[in-house]
């Protein structure tokens, strides 16, 4: 399907990466998501071997949200053979394998060995079987390997989409160097020790000229606490500019009604 | 929405699970979808903030696959404070997060937390926004952790049941036990390698009869590659089995015709 001019402006990754092939496809809508989960996992080689109603189908474009180009560069087949003909290794999915013997990898082994043969090189497929039935047997003999997702035995009507999702998303990860957590900030930096202790100081200051900090025995403790619920909040510089407002307002606020009720928040 | 029979028999898991928040979802397709999702990674609780078209809409059922329960179950909130009242934890998944400063987790990190959360007893909401605009930034201000997923950054478009997928998926897998890989087996078991060698031998006894490794210096090679192979396949005792009969009929059909072709396969 050429000359479509929507889409965002998606391409082929540099060198090999995994061909997704889609062993009789039923619906159109299916198939554009396919392409959609494709696209977000950064996938773009489509194959489909006998979809049931023909192609190209515009209800496939309509759902794919844009991942035009992977349909418009998807390549059709007549069986499984001829859509791996030229690959060098192929997965298949496959939620429940029985009467083979074969080596099964969870998706995210699956994407790491993914990973190393895009590397050396060497082409590889995934099949997807149809949506209700599934790869035949068949089907799963043309497959080096089986992939079997960790999902809920309870429940294991997955939508095919969300199997190319899985295996997508897995993909995409295992070559992320996104650390795990992160502080997001934005204009800002977290303060240095030295500011988060400069305004602590202050506070304190404030808190006993309140009579917060009264009590004798306890005020150690109470010290402590406030310093730990600053310490564990990361307080970025910003934040601290804020704090010191806050407590700037809040004493000329005491200054103006006078010593505070000592029940309030005396806890 | 109760008295309902269809559908898979779920039931909420043990302990405190996740809570999926849906934050003025649109379609009512999606939501029987994010069900369906849910059940995949065995989550149970969802509450819809504001469905768009109301609530129930019969057309999410349908979208559900079965996984009628989880929308049996579903609990309907005004606004984003409300459905998250009851929480300790409130996670919000957003892929561009700007202009806040918040601890920012992956997917992945964020099911070990969410377990983690679980594990304490400590009731635990994860926000998802609606299809188009995603969460606000009111509603981000309801989070005390954003959840951003790995993925292609040139096509961010992702489906919202794609979304509660990938976070499904991962807290399933957070707590599995499966291992990355496994040789299917089924009636047999991998030979020992007794066996596999007694089968070696006889296969080069076969070929020496036959002529093929009558080359004296290529000998020893040819019959370690032999070997290396059999050893790579892991083979079964059923393998072996048809092996023998194969180098049974193999020899038969060479005494019937005499010697083989020096050319044939003697690479």
């Amino acid at each position: 399907m050429t000359g479509r001019e929507g889409g965002a402006d998606l391409s082929p990754p540099p060198g090999e990466s995994p061909i997704v092939v889609l062993v009789r496809p039923q619906l159109a809508e299916n198939i554009g998501a396919v392409a959609r989960a494709m696209a977000n996992g950064g996938l773009f080689h489509l194959r489909l071997v006998a979809p049931r109603d023909g192609w190209p189908q515009e209800r496939a474009w309509r759902a794919a949200s844009g991942a035009d180009r992977i349909l418009d560069a998807a390549q059709i087949f007549a069986d499984v053979p001829a859509a791996v003909a030229d690959c060098h290794r192929v997965l298949a999915t496959c939620p429940r394998p029985r009467h083979v013997v074969i080596p099964v990898l969870t998706a995210r082994a699956a994407a790491a060995e993914l990973r190393g043969t895009a590397a050396r090189g060497l082409r590889c497929a995934v099949l997807f079987g149809p949506e209700r039935a599934g790869l035949d047997n068949e089907d799963l003999a043309r497959a080096d390997t089986l992939v079997r997702y960790p999902l809920n035995p309870a429940f294991m009507s997955l939508n095919l989409a969300q199997a190319v999702m899985v295996l997508a998303y897995e993909w995409w990860t295992a070559a992320e160097t996104t650390p795990p957590r992160v502080l997001m900030t934005n204009e800002t930096k977290p303060a240095p020790k030295a500011r988060v202790e400069a305004f602590l100081d202050r506070l304190v200051a404030e808190l006993d000229a309140s009579g917060f900090l009264d009590n004798a025995p306890k005020r150690p403790g109470m010290v402590r606490n406030l310093r730990h619920w600053f310490e564990r909040g990361e307080v970025t510089e910003q934040e601290l500019r804020t704090l010191h407002g806050v407590v700037t307002e809040l004493s000329r606020g005491r200054m103006r009604r006078g010593r505070p009720d000592p029940e309030d928040g005396a806890a």
